[in-house]
């Protein structure tokens, strides 16, 4: 497993506000494309979990916003693992066309048991042998 | 029953696009807005529909923009009942704080039994024994 | 010039409503990306209409719905230019990767020109260069 | 001046997400009509700010997910004023219908001269003369 990887972004006009540049709650939007897509690719998707019995409802959002972002931007967002346990914790960094960080985030989701509504402090099996000692 | 209703919309920063109007899709859940706060008051809400075993997506939504609204203005959506039958069909109509319409639109539903995921082509019984004969 | 275009777009996560669907509001977002898609692509886009002094809001906006669309599916708009006179006129038809039609929807957009916020009738000469005699 | 507000807002069914949920991003917008309504209240909404020749981009955002919201929950959020320099900071606390804490947030504005783009450390005048010794 390689526990980083990095998406491609296209600023939309739907993204943009009134000061011209992507309004800010916009952003939440690209870490979850990215988060999905790297979570589909180390084999534990949205679809993957649940099929395991679990949800990763967000916990906690941080975001620092270190440059705007214009229509029709080229964007590439660095996801990064960070850990499994207790929480499912991401960190991400967008950077624009000239490769500047626009962007710092990370994403912090509890892991619920479907059957119970119980949340759980260990990781699932399933993602713990994906992930093995690389963290 | 009354068949109408008059819904207030504060138009939000987050509704305005590069233009510095509302961006035309928001217009979406504007009528979404009016559409369930005239379904509920009637009675037949979205969870009133589900209790009673059925769910209404959209078929079809058509919408003409007349002129464009403001960050910060008060709009007024009127919502009309116009068919229960085929489709679930309402009128809205949009007046911006001068009186002044800024746009029409319309969308029907079609009506989807939970159960056997078919389509029913006659509107169920707590629904016309709500509108009776006033349409 | 081609009049039409294929531009493919994945369902995320945030576009799935309470009936695990995609919200049908978010189908105007799809049509946004193809529209932009293709009309930068024959050198009209959004930047090249300010550019040449012109605004395009949207002034009609139908939508058909015909299948639901899921969590991760890849779908393609087709979109085709109609016409460019008095209205800039565009048809998409939405396809799921069983090649399914699940959506038809056009849009129509006013000519605005920026200097006098006057619409125009006729289509700028940037434009009628483009499209020539092929519509 | 009174450097708090309690907002009220309505779950709308396009706020939900496939978990029957709010999604997570859509209270970023929930923040923002709770913050719109306080600065207008204080005499330093949106275009005060403009008129004034500020605008306020957001610089930080964190939040913190307690409890799910429901379709049709009646939210209020409770908006307070915590700095004016170097940041705009504003704190947040969403309580659900029971009166239970659902989220919890904050954000920081920049100060942005329009006229220069230059960022403010000390805050415009109207603003110190609005908030006087209360902070």
């Amino acid at each position: 497993m390689k526990n980083s990887l990095r998406v491609s972004i296209k600023v939309q006009l739907y993204d943009i506000d009134s000061m011209n540049v992507v309004w800010h709650g916009n952003y939440v939007r690209f870490l979850e494309v990215a988060r999905n897509e790297f979570l589909s690719k180390i084999g534990f998707g949205y679809n993957d979990m649940k099929d395991a019995g679990y949800i990763y409802p967000v916990a906690k959002l941080d975001l620092k916003y270190i440059k705007p972002a214009m229509f029709d931007e080229n964007l590439e967002v660095l996801v990064e693992l960070v850990n499994i346990e207790s929480f499912l914790k991401l960190n991400y960094t967008i950077f624009n066309a000239k490769g500047e960080k626009i962007c710092k985030a990370s994403t912090s989701q509890a892991c619920v048991k479907i059957s119970n509504l119980q949340t759980q402090f260990n990781a699932p099996e399933i993602l713990k042998s994906i992930v093995k000692d690389e963290l």
